[in-house]
C-alpha cells in the first residue's frame, strides 16, 4: 500500500483579506504559519516520514512545506518545485476582493467563476500579462502552456502531467510523498484520484493546513482517505472555505 | 564568465558554545539567522540571482539557504541537498567544548585535529556510530563512503565528486549557482578552485554568513574572488573564526 499526503497551504494574507489570489505570490499570515507548523507536528506525532516533497513555485505553498519539513526534521529531503502545482490562475480577477466582486457581479457570477468546472474568468491582459510572462520562475514554461486565466478544467489538465510523469512513478517505486500545494491544484489531484464528476468537484472544499492522507493500492487506486487531526475543527474549516465567496 | 557564490552558514548554537559540531545537526542561533538574512539582502541589493542552489543535509546550512532564498524571492529554485557538502566529520570530538578539549589535550593537539590536513580525530564508535549510521538522511550513502571521522583531506575527497559530477557541469551550462555549506566543505572547494597547498588551506578562515563570490573563466579557473559587504567587518569575522580553538 502507498500513502500520499496532501496539504493545502496555511492561511495567506489574501485568504485573510478575502481576495482572489491565483498566481499572485502572497505569503502566509502568522496564523497560516502556525497551521503549517501544526500540520508538521501532527504528521511527526503520527509517525509519518517522507522521501520526496512536491510543491508549487509560490511562496505560500513552499513556506508551508518548509514549516512541515522543519517540524518533521525533513529539511534535507529532495523537493520538486513545479508551476504545475500552482493555484488556479484567476486571470483578471487576481487581486480583487471576493466580496466586492460579488457585490459588483452578483454572487452567482462569482460562484460561476470560482466553481464552474469549465468557465474561466476574464484573462490577464496588457502590462499585467507582460510582467507575469517575464517572471523568471516561468522562464522555462512554454508560451503555449503558460495560462493567462484558468477554469478548474484547465488546472486539472496542467496538474496531471506532473502526476503521470513524476509523482505516480515515484509512488510506485515506494517513495513516501508529501505534496504542499493549493486549493485548486489539490482539487485537481483529488478529482483524478477519486474520479469525481465535473459538477461535483467544485463543491469539494479542502481546508488550509490540514494533512489529507490517501491510502492507495499498488495501481494507485485510492483505498480510503482521511484528514489528520480534530475532526470537528476540520468540518468547521471546510465550511469556512465554502463561505469565502459570499458577501459578508 | 561564470559566477559562483559560496556562503558558510550563519552562527550555530554550537559555534556559540564553542563545541565541535561536525555532522551533529544543530540549528542557527538568532544571530546566525540574522546573518543569513543579511547575506540574502546583500545579494539582492547587488543584483545577484541564482538558477540552482546546493546545500548539505544539515539544518544550519539549509536554514541559511532558506533565509537567503526568502530574501531574494528565490524560494522556488531547484535545490540539491547533498551529504557531500556536510561539515567535516569530527568523529569522537563531536559535542566536546573546544576550550575544554584544548585544556585537556593542549592547544597544539586540538590545533592538529582542527587544522592538520591529514590527521583525523579519533573516530565515532559504539552506540553513537550505530545511531549515526541509522540516520535516514544517510540511508543511500554506501557504507564504504560514510565516514566515522575525517581530516580535511577526507573532506576534500568526498566534496569533489559533487563538484565534478554536478556543480561544474551546471556552471558550464550557464547556471548561476549558490552553495550554502560549512567551514570545511567550503574550504575544500576553495582549495580545489585556487589550488591552495595542503599546509596553507588550514589557515584559511571563511567567516559565517558572508557571500564569497568567485568569478570563473570558461574552464572554471578562478579569475578573482571577493566577499560581499563591509570589508572591515569581514576581517574581524575571519579573525574570530581563527581564535575559536584557543582557550579563553
Amino acid at each position: 500500500m502507498h500513502k500520499l499526503v496532501l496539504i493545502r497551504h496555511g492561511e495567506s494574507t489574501w485568504n485573510q483579506e478575502n481576495r482572489f489570489t491565483g498566481w499572485v505570490d502572497v505569503d502566509l499570515t502568522e496564523k497560516g504559519a502556525a497551521e503549517a507548523r501544526q500540520a508538521g507536528q501532527l504528521l511527526k506525532q503520527e509517525g509519518y516520514a517522507f522521501d520526496i516533497a512536491y510543491t508549487s513555485v509560490l511562496r505560500r505553498a513552499i513556506r508551508t512545506l518548509w514549516h512541515v519539513q522543519d517540524e518533521m526534521d525533513l529539511m534535507w529531503i529532495p523537493t520538486v518545485h513545479s508551476w504545475r502545482l500552482n493555484e488556479r490562475h484567476y486571470g483578471g480577477l487576481a487581486g480583487l476582493n471576493k466580496a466586492e466582486t460579488a457585490a459588483k457581479y452578483g454572487d452567482e457570477q462569482v460562484l460561476v467563476w470560482r466553481r464552474s468546472y469549465d468557465t474561466p474568468p476574464p484573462p490577464l491582459t496588457g502590462d499585467a500579462l507582460d510582467a507575469f510572462r517575464r517572471d523568471p520562475r516561468y522562464a522555462k514554461v512554454g508560451a503555449d502552456e503558460l495560462p493567462a486565466t484558468e477554469c478548474l478544467k484547465d488546472t486539472v489538465a496542467r496538474v496531471l502531467p506532473l502526476w503521470n510523469e513524476s509523482i505516480a512513478p515515484a509512488l510506485k517505486s515506494g517513495k513516501r510523498i508529501v505534496i504542499a500545494a493549493h486549493g485548486n491544484s489539490l482539487r485537481a489531484l483529488v478529482k483524478y484520484l477519486d474520479d469525481i464528476a465535473d459538477d461535483q468537484i467544485v463543491g469539494l472544499n479542502i481546508p488550509n493546513g490540514i494533512p489529507l492522507v490517501y491510502e492507495l493500492d499498488e495501481s494507485l487506486k485510492p483505498i480510503r482517505h482521511y484528514y489528520l487531526g480534530d475532526q470537528q475543527a476540520i468540518a468547521a474549516a471546510q465550511a469556512a472555505v465554502a463561505n469565502q465567496g459570499k458577501r459578508a
